[in-house]
């Protein structure tokens, strides 16, 4: 027995990241391939699209196609990123995709200035609006969502107490619209995290509100992510983004910076050794880290696809 | 203020882990230039060869030459592996070498067996002939250290009260002959460890000897090394073994398995976001990890390397 949670949440962002960010061209088929083998894993949400603008992003210029073309497994959530109201209109149009709302600040104000050339007050004003959009179309708001909670290219180390204050905010939006959300993310945009902090600010976060649940998107670059979610788990969140065998950033391929999210295999197993439910089917995980490093066309981070687990040991 | 270690002590062994399983082969001179740049970055403890049978080991045939070619940085111990006494013949010709001696027990009979042909006692009876071998050398006898502490793949998960019965033997050999070790490495052979497994050992033996110093040999093949390193740093192990770049396996060109000790940069990068000491120069053991993937020509699974540190955003 542990004080770990019993069961833990993944949802697979792989698709959304990896193909976002690969420089390709993947075909649509295979996009779709690697989509509908993850949906037969046991993972009950997937991300498998953005819908962008394809100048920004070329590898979603497909994206319709990604979603017209995949089997939809019953069970399974499908759904999709968008970072405006074009994006969102897309996104509206796919009745198999389960799109839900979320109400997003950035710890950063800096990080804001720069990319929607809005200041904090104004952050906070075009999410009530945001708020208002996905009430009129039905879409359900389910999530607050911080960016860079950890830390900010730009602004450098981001205090606990202002991550409780960004939680405030996120829930008073959420009150003033008459909207319950059933999580809060805290998303380590940068890599920024350590286990310590991620400690730190789920307890600033739990002393306040006690029972609020807490998500965890956590990117790899420097290495911590699995520490990471060690640290979150031991803090009870129980609920983690992830991408099949680290895809969404590459660093073998010469892109400096940007690694993907924590790897969904490695943290499958961790949980496994952990004694901590998922729901997924391992095996069936790594044998889509395997398809998707064959899909992108070179190696990809993930550990326990290369490594093996441990079950065969243990027969 | 946090209760994890002031600072913590780091064993290079990235050079003697690398080279003995990189295919190379890797000149001697590349080998020398990357272990005296090591000796560059503050690391006071490098292990730098093998002294094994090269028909085994053919990257270790040149242990000698590489000893005597390097140029010795004063306040850096260079030490050596070596598995019998015609190997700890070759290492006592060298006096620029620091050499120690260990006793060491494997955490899994079964292993035992298949490597030495030796069941518990034998193993055991062996290394009291070991330690007499090593006075009469006027070689100090100062680490212990269990193989396979946290699981094996042959004799599967390892009891933690299997650890502490190990401990207490190999304290009573010391004892028996009359010296005094500094510490006990609890070595993750095979890559069982979880960051659970690693706080119920730890805590086990702590429980039972409050005042014996502890150190971790964490290897990555699974992804939870850091996570590893990190549950040990919460308790109060600062003592660890790493390797720069994550030398010592390949899971990117085709080995399968085992993959190399946690990562010198990805540790030291983590102690110093975490405000512990370790007395590296971080940024000049990211370039002996550049130089590391230079050396035997591929890419190694160290993520600062790659991804960078946080110290140019803070500036």
């Amino acid at each position: 027995m542990t004080d770990l949670p019993a069961a833990a949440r993944i949802t697979e962002e792989g698709p959304r990241e990896g193909f976002q960010i690969e420089k390709g061209p993947i075909a649509t088929a295979r996009k779709i391939a690697l989509i509908d083998a993850l949906s037969r894993t046991g993972l009950d949400h997937i991300q498998i699209v953005s819908f962008v603008n394809p100048k920004n992003v070329p590898g979603m210029a497909d994206a319709d196609a990604v979603v017209d073309g995949i089997t939809p497994r019953p069970g399974v959530a499908y759904t999709a990123l968008w970072l405006n109201e074009k994006g969102f209109a897309r996104a509206l149009k796919h009745d198999r995709l389960s799109n839900t709302g979320t109400i997003q600040l950035s710890a950063s104000e800096k990080f804001s200035k720069r990319n929607q050339n809005r200041d904090a007050a104004q952050q906070l004003a075009g999410q009530h609006a945001i708020v208002e959009m996905y009430k009129q179309a039905g879409v359900a708001v389910e999530r607050g969502s911080i960016m860079a909670a950890f830390g900010c290219n730009f602004a450098g180390d981001i205090p606990v107490s202002h991550i409780v204050a960004l939680v405030e905010q996120i829930l008073d939006v959420a009150k003033e619209h008459g909207v319950t959300l059933r999580y809060v993310t805290l998303a380590d945009t940068m890599a920024w995290a350590t286990p310590l902090a991620i400690k730190r600010t789920v307890g600033g976060l739990r002393q306040r509100w006690p029972d609020l649940e807490f998500a965890l998107h956590l990117h790899d670059t420097r290495g911590m992510a699995v520490a990471n979610a060690y640290a979150g788990l031991e803090m009870g969140v129980a609920r983690f983004d992830a991408a099949v065998a680290g895809l969404g950033g590459c660093p073998f391929a010469g892109h400096s910076g940007a690694a993907g999210n924590i790897c969904t295999e490695d943290l499958v197993f961790m949980c496994n050794e952990l004694g901590i439910a998922t729901g997924i089917d391992l095996d069936a995980l790594i044998e889509c880290a395997k398809l998707a490093e064959d899909v992108v066309g070179h190696p990809l981070p993930g550990s326990v696809m290369k490594g093996g687990t441990l079950q065969k040991f243990r027969a």
